[in-house]
């Protein structure tokens, strides 16, 4: 049974991080869709994993509900709890150092709480890459990426958060340590704890540091924009270019209609191809310098045009064109805030499925309302679509409010259909738990059942995301 | 409470496979190395997925314990169970389909007892690469390939077993099926129930088949076998390899040791090089047709001998010239095996510390007992190394019997002190379960008591290895 913290509960939690206790910031009880609210009986914000341990060692004896919270820059509602007794928000923010950095090791060590984009500079300043990439990468915390197992714009090539991680430190919701910040590729030494941490939402631990992979800094970067047929030409262009061009580190898809979305918000923003291609692909390949990797991906994508696969296209010749190709893509998310959705969905289908899940899921949400307008954007290479739904022209999200979940429905049952996910990259949290709990495979889910339950009996850390709280 | 099957339950269980009950071939009960023998009531070797399920149904409600076997390759005693009530032996052998081939979302999805190099194969023919390859491929089998996270000569490149797995199918062990063969390169629903079986060894769950992850098929390949002064300049060499050429897919050390003991017993075996080195590498590189590698591969090396990395070295300039140089790397543990071994170690060290680890490490020997020969050789690009101890000339691994454990305890200190592991790729078994248990991070080990308890309350899943049974 969760408790309510007493006055008492809250002077002993204080006194452990040596804050002063004051009413809990409007920020910290939000999300950056505004689609759940959260409420907390205070904000604590330890300095170091021994507070942390002492905090769960308090809130599991008592029963006192924990929310864990990084940058809070997740979009599944995984951060703030507005339901059963208030619970205490734990923010890894103060926790933000970088520990080391061993080059020599490809590896870095970092708190919780330190910002995407400074593990990045740190790797840099090492000449080394760490590849995590995400348009919130300025304000997301490592934490919370990992307690995500967050994706981005470079996983084809390096894989998706937890495949970047060599070893973590976490405390169990009992308060106990675990001590596995090792710098090894190969250990093979039991239960593999550190995928189970990762992508748990922080409801079986919290992360309070990792030890990360680094990579050679590439030498050379080929970024190119072209236009598209349509879907199925740009898979048959990610195939293509995949057996020509070894380094491909992002293939984006991207619709006419983001594109618009974008143009109607910021008129002045230069388009690098011409005539409004109802379909574009944003293509980068990363390599060492001196190998040869322009020549080549140029000669992949002038036989790709060739072939048909492609039309209009533009091979980035300065960064600054390089950027704006991307800026480009990484408005999209920005238009889509414009316009305001009906509803958003991040979905994966096999690499195969995907050209014919664009054409039937538009027939599934024409056959709901046919004034709804689709823009489909994202990770090709990954099959991860980001597939987000919008009024017609004149009309607002709000209007829409009676088939927004019909909406989301139809393209979910189109996704489970093709063996697909309803949620590739962005996790559970609270919008798509019971979702999960009816579609979700019944052995797993009773299995996380169980293995939440041995771990957390009291169910003090994060209730409610990912599973149901008891 | 485990116990011995009845002449009903044989019945049973022999029902469910379809199989006349004999008694168990002395092949079940064995390991490669001779150090553990099994018992076992009854072999079963179920058909289908159905089968295992209803073999571990009656299992946990009578508490029969179960010890699933793969290929029976592994080298840690995780395959036999010689303590407690006859278990019975649940053989993957006759589930060895490959059940389906999708080359467009390079992915093949295999059931848990096809040989690996068949799995290998049903790649090649879909004209892609599956890349997990080792020395027992030949008849190891893919679920225990997952059950123990097998590495290999390829993990440098593509990572271990478990980073090739897109989805598994397993049964848990109170036989209900987790169907997870999904063929997503991004999936965030949920704990990775994957993860926590991959690397289990048959302890959480038993895989039934897994969709596993295929690569383009190389269209170069650059192999090397090079003099190197010792290991220090090894690992430079190899980080100067690895700025400059992309596609690094092996780094393999070779003693000279390794070699005299494989020239002992096959003095025809043609060495690549000459003069005896005491330290060599063995560096493959593979990549795209045409894209230059073999000319960039021999540049660095140029450079790299220049350097005073390496010394005499040649570049296959042939499929057979390359299969004699992978063949002296393979013949290794067979030189090994022809010498007797007073004890083995499969360790992994940061990679900055492979040289240190080295040198301290021969002098810990040596403290303990100085006629003892080292033979260390293995995966130095993931700072895995096989460290093998053997007698003195002319003295057998028997009369060292009363020192093999304090030589196992000096070398394993060694590792703990430099952040190592102490089974890098082998698993824990029995082999390794009280050193880990008295070694390991507490705080993990209590969670993985929790998760075996909360997956398996009845203990029936091959008790006794990775864990201690109760």
């Amino acid at each position: 049974m969760l408790i309510e913290p007493t006055e008492d509960d809250l002077a002993r939690l204080h006194a452990i991080t040596g804050e002063t206790p004051a009413p809990v910031p409007e920020a910290y009880l939000t999300e950056p869709r505004g689609r759940h609210r959260g409420q907390a009986a205070a904000l604590l914000r330890p300095r170091a994993t021994e507070e942390v341990s002492a905090i769960l060692s308090h809130c599991a004896a008592r029963g006192i509900a924990v929310i864990p919270r990084s940058g809070g820059t997740g979009l599944v509602g995984g951060q703030v709890r507005g339901e059963g007794p208030a619970p205490v928000i734990l923010s890894l923010e103060r926790m933000d150092r970088i520990r080391w950095v061993a080059a020599e090791d490809d590896a870095l060590c970092a708190e919780a709480g330190a910002i995407l984009s400074d593990v990045q500079g740190a790797a840099a300043e090492a000449d080394r890459l760490f590849p995590l990439s995400m348009a919130s990468e300025g304000s997301a915390r490592i934490g919370g990426n990992l307690a995500t197992n967050a994706g981005g714009v470079q996983v084809l090539r390096y894989g998706n958060a937890r495949d970047l991680v060599l070893g973590i430190e976490a405390v169990l919701p009992d308060g106990s340590v675990h001590h596995g910040l090792k710098t090894l590729r190969k250990d093979n030494t039991g239960y593999d704890l550190r995928h189970l941490m990762i992508g748990a939402e922080g409801t079986l631990g919290v992360i309070t540091a990792a030890v990360l992979r680094l990579f050679p800094r590439p030498g050379e970067t080929v970024t190119a924009m072209l236009a598209v047929p349509g879907p199925e030409a740009a898979l048959a262009l990610f195939h293509a270019m995949r057996r020509r061009v070894e380094g491909l580190s992002a293939f984006e898809l991207i619709s006419g209609r983001g594109v618009a979305f974008v143009r109607a918000g910021w008129p002045d923003r230069p388009d690098p191809l011409a005539d409004d291609p109802p379909w574009r692909v944003l293509v980068e390949a990363t390599g060492p310098e001196g190998a040869g990797l322009a020549e080549r991906a140029e000669a992949a994508l002038a036989e790709a045009v060739e072939a048909g696969l492609a039309g209009d296209g533009v091979i980035a010749q300065s960064e600054a064109q390089r950027a704006a190709m991307w800026g480009l893509r990484e408005m999209i998310p920005e238009g889509n805030r414009r316009v305001g959705a009906i509803a958003s969905h991040d979905i994966s289908v096999p690499l195969s499925a995907i050209a014919g899940f664009i054409a039937a899921a538009e027939r599934d949400v024409a056959a709901v309302d046919a004034s709804v307008r689709v823009n489909c954007f994202g990770h090709l290479g990954d099959g991860n679509l980001h597939y987000n739904l919008f009024p017609a022209e004149g009309r607002r999200a709000a209007d829409y409010r009676g088939v927004a979940e019909r909406l989301t429905q139809a393209v979910h049952d189109r996704v489970h259909a093709l063996g697909g996910s309803i949620s590739a990259e962005h996790g559970i949290g609270r919008a798509k738990r019971d979702e999960l709990a009816a579609r979700g495979d019944p052995a797993k889910l009773a299995a996380m059942r169980a293995i939440k339950a041995a771990l957390d009996p009291g169910g003090i850390l994060n209730p409610g995301a990912v599973l149901a709280a008891d």
